[in-house]
């Protein structure tokens, strides 16, 4: 464990603030202070030592780029995680959970530029780690790993690092949850990538966004045997291709800038690339490009305009075709895709410029205005604009570059979670008509009243909450011994219990006690209760709860009717 | 981000292998080579140029102490969450996630001489952090964070790191998961720690384990009563109590030893705890302690056994005091204890030895005839032995570590799910009355037939997967243009799925299919399957799932009634 302790160094230069190394205490006192905050084993027992110095020092706070999750949102994102892990395994998928760091050497060379975000974990002896980046890398190790698993649908809902700087109101946070679905296997061309795009429509109709999401989708052999017709040398397809890929942040003429200044592209080629990349449309659009006679005698070109064809007729079958648009600018950062590649995008996640606002309302208009008519190209829709709430594609090679030999075709796309909890959330606020969210699910609150003498009835509540619980039924009653009526009253109201269960001891003396819903309007003919015999006790709120619509499974489930509304002054934990 | 890149220093010792800094190349390549491993700014584009020897070189495996879940034990550990999380929101809870690492001095000086395991990330530039130790930690910080949360119920479920040596088969790795729940607030006396009895009982029952579990339970103010009455001085209070700890584990002449020769306890005042701590029992030890004069007369034991007395009572209105057995020499080895603690143990935990497993079975036997049948003192169960599965306690004073000076009294409980999860799995093994387990949950397979000229059926087929889905029903089909019938059978088979509808030329000609029970035997009368009407295809389905209990809900949920039995030979992933 502690196989340099005993090291000896000598330092040549003054300014050796924060390297993680052990030198010996009395050399450099000022270096010594900071090793002592990273070094493990050593430096323990003398943090121990200073413990009331360390209090008082204390930095009560998470570490940056990180939150806690809590109340609210926490239900909303718990909500958000059960729509989606609801459609993944109605599409039959299994989960598989990795570690949350790797081997180093795992995700090295991987990522590109990006690998100096990868967070490392301390040198304590041992094998060298990193925390994962994404799940993609992980599950295609994993596929290399287990040989005998030649195909499989899975899906993985969880968290992944980088050392970014973080800009938390934009969700872009260092630890951030990814929820991801691929489909592993040989198949038939255009199947398992058109079950994707129907995957990604469930989810978000599950997340009650009806219809406000356009799935902007293109091929990577389509971009490529345009970037060929176009004169493009072969050497430069791929940093082309990045150029292509910042179309929808910046205009033509930037880009054309970087492919011609920077990258040495001949204008007359740029040209030729600009006229085919502003192309954005429905099957008229793929139509037109299969027509062409030039990209037609390009083997790769002919291929994707192929695949793009066979998969809009599969789309046209899911009945999701409306929701796709072909979009020629869309070429996707990562290096390792093959084939369809795709990015899910909404009014919502538009910028917050003022213009960027009145687009963005415009937007909304006219998706809720044009919402569901079937076949509409949607690539004139002002909502069409700038970050993606969930991406993907196809790629066919990632598996290899673990097992060497073994290839395994792949397919997948991953749902930026934070994004859509924000937008889920704007648009829960803006709608006063959904049902208010809760931060517990207790269906009853057990209560107890009485005059002179009363004594809390504790054991009488203690017996009925037990009964409820031994029937699976949510309920709570107070800590207290003799706790007042209002007060218990108060509590359930600011959690939204549906059900109050009133015990007093006359009642309990002729085997009843009364149950109310809440929230009643006056002169409602239960507005102060129902008497119910003790016997019944468990049919009787079970069949109140199956009434209300507010069962355990119907209050948990759905995001689509959820509201911060009528909640909201709510304290945020009870 | 580079802060550093440019240090020089010499090196006056020749063994420097893998210590975490950067050296200049040229002077030392062995270690440059390792460094090249561990520094992320610096080596990054080296690596990737590297990309072809990293990939000859490349190790494929997880870190050491972590796996890979999947499968079967995927869905079984999922089982296990959600019948923990069940009763968790049952009696009210909320859930709260927080970061998966804290500032290092958060967690410094909280865990003692364990705080050598904790994971450090390494010093990329920015905060210092660790990888959590625990939950509890945390949610004592985020107590201390939100002065507003005067009360809360919380659970959290999440993995926690220690950098131990690994056991993986007993269940001790370096990423694994805990279950928490925690009452934080001022009620009166012993209610929220009775609630948590209860919860830990309704979690076993709900796991299928039946009575096959006891809490030991105790209380810090009694055992320091008995510590003071038997005459151990002040400052060796917590060092006799941690050697008390051992007895479940060491025989007595072990524990007296150490008491005695390591930590310089008299003898005699030895002697006088052995005859206290040996104790185990229900109600009457607790009567017999509290008629004990001595006892009555130290504050400290009288304050615990009337804590100790509400507690009972308490359990007793819950139906749970006879889980319950009272045990003088559980004393828990964490410091920030203050009053009730409690342990739960079960037969599966005991050693794997020739002698174990005896005492193990003669103890299931035992626990299988005497289940349910009340009030028993378990405490010489055979059963109660050796390993937990779930621990926990009162600490009243740890939030006050954070916040300086708010104290917020807390109670709490932790569940080993590693543990419950081998102990769990055993038992399904064991048990061939159970439901089989299936890696997905797919409820129906469609498929197609024909004789000569046969297409396939494809757009068919995914226009009924698509009716089914819409409908929220769980279905595939095979991915194959033109697929076999037998292979189509063979997928369905594979997965367990329950039923096939079956599409052919004709009865589709006819607004007609097949739907087909899978696994009936010979000569049952709809063996063959049951013509029914295209139009009402969902219903007919719908129908039939809530028919074979075979409904979404109900195979997903519920880990008591599964198996591993007759779906063991399938292969792990479809």
């Amino acid at each position: 464990m502690k196989p340099f302790a005993r090291l000896r160094w000598c330092v040549s230069r003054p300014t050796l603030r924060s390297i993680p190394s052990r030198l010996p205490p009395p050399r450099c006192t000022a270096l010594h202070q900071r090793l002592r905050n990273y070094t493990t084993e050593n430096t323990e027992d003398e943090m121990g030592k200073d413990k009331d110095k360390e209090k008082s020092n204390f930095q009560l706070k998470v570490p940056k780029g990180t939150k806690d999750w809590e109340g609210k949102d926490m239900v909303i994102r718990d909500k958000i995680f059960g729509a989606i892990t609801e459609v993944f395994k109605r599409h039959g998928a299994v989960t598989i959970d990795t570690p949350v760091f790797e081997l180093k050497e795992i995700l090295s060379g991987k990522y590109g530029e990006d690998s100096k975000l990868i967070y490392d974990l301390a040198d304590q002896g041992g094998e060298l780690c990193s925390l994962r980046y994404d799940l993609t890398v992980p599950f295609a190790r994993w596929l290399a790993m287990n040989s005998s698993v030649q195909s499989i649908k899975r899906y993985h809902i969880a968290k992944v690092y980088r050392r970014d700087q973080p800009a938390m109101t934009k969700g872009r946070m260092r630890e951030f949850y990814q929820c991801d679905f691929d489909i592993a296997g040989v198949y038939d061309p255009m199947l398992p990538d058109a079950e994707i795009i129907r995957i990604t429509c469930e989810i978000f109709e599950a997340l009650g966004w009806h219809g406000r999401y356009t799935i902007k989708i293109n091929h990577r052999k389509i971009l490529d045997g345009i970037f060929q017709v176009c004169g493009v040398p072969t050497d430069k397809l791929r940093t082309i291709s990045s150029a292509v890929d910042k179309l929808d942040k910046t205009p033509w003429e930037e880009v054309r800038r970087e492919m011609t200044e920077e990258k040495g592209l001949d204008p007359e080629v740029a040209d030729r690339i600009g006229e085919f990349v502003v192309q954005k449309g429905g099957r008229p659009l793929l139509d037109n490009l299969r027509q062409n006679q030039q990209l037609q005698s390009n083997e790769s070109a002919k291929a994707g305009l192929a695949d793009m064809d066979l998969l809009f007729t599969y789309l046209q079958s899911f009945s999701v075709l409306d929701r796709v648009s072909l979009d020629m600018s869309l070429a996707r950062g990562l290096d390792y895709y093959t084939g369809v590649i795709y990015e899910v995008i909404t009014e919502g996640s538009a910028p917050q410029t003022r213009e960027g606002q009145k687009v963005q309302q415009a937007a909304k208009k006219e998706s809720k205005s044009s919402k569901h008519d079937g076949e509409e190209d949607r690539s004139n829709d002002p909502s069409v604009g700038v970050g993606s709430v969930a991406a993907g594609g196809r790629y066919d090679n990632l598996v290899s570059m673990f097992s060497g030999k073994q290839q395994i075709p792949c397919v997948g796309i991953s749902f930026g979670v934070d994004r859509i909890f924000s937008i889920t959330k704007q648009r829960l606020n803006a709608d006063a008509s959904s049902i208010p969210i809760r931060t517990n699910e207790v269906d009853v609150y057990v209560m107890a009243f009485g005059g002179k003498g009363f004594d809390g009835l504790l054991p009488q509540r203690m017996e009925v909450a037990k009964r409820l619980w031994d029937a699976g039924i949510k309920a709570e009653f107070s800590w207290k011994v003799k706790p007042k009526l209002p007060a218990q009253f108060k509590a359930a109201e600011v959690n939204g219990v549906p059900f109050a269960l009133i015990l007093g001891e006359d009642e309990l003396a002729a085997g009843k006690c009364k149950i109310k819903e809440m929230g009643l309007a006056d002169g409602h003919p239960e507005k102060e209760g129902v008497m119910i015999e003790m016997a019944d006790l468990e049919t009787e709120v079970k069949e109140r709860l199956g009434r209300q619509g507010g069962s355990p499974a119907g209050v948990a489930n759905g995001v689509a009717g959820m509201s911060l509304e009528e909640a909201r002054d709510a304290p945020k934990t009870s």
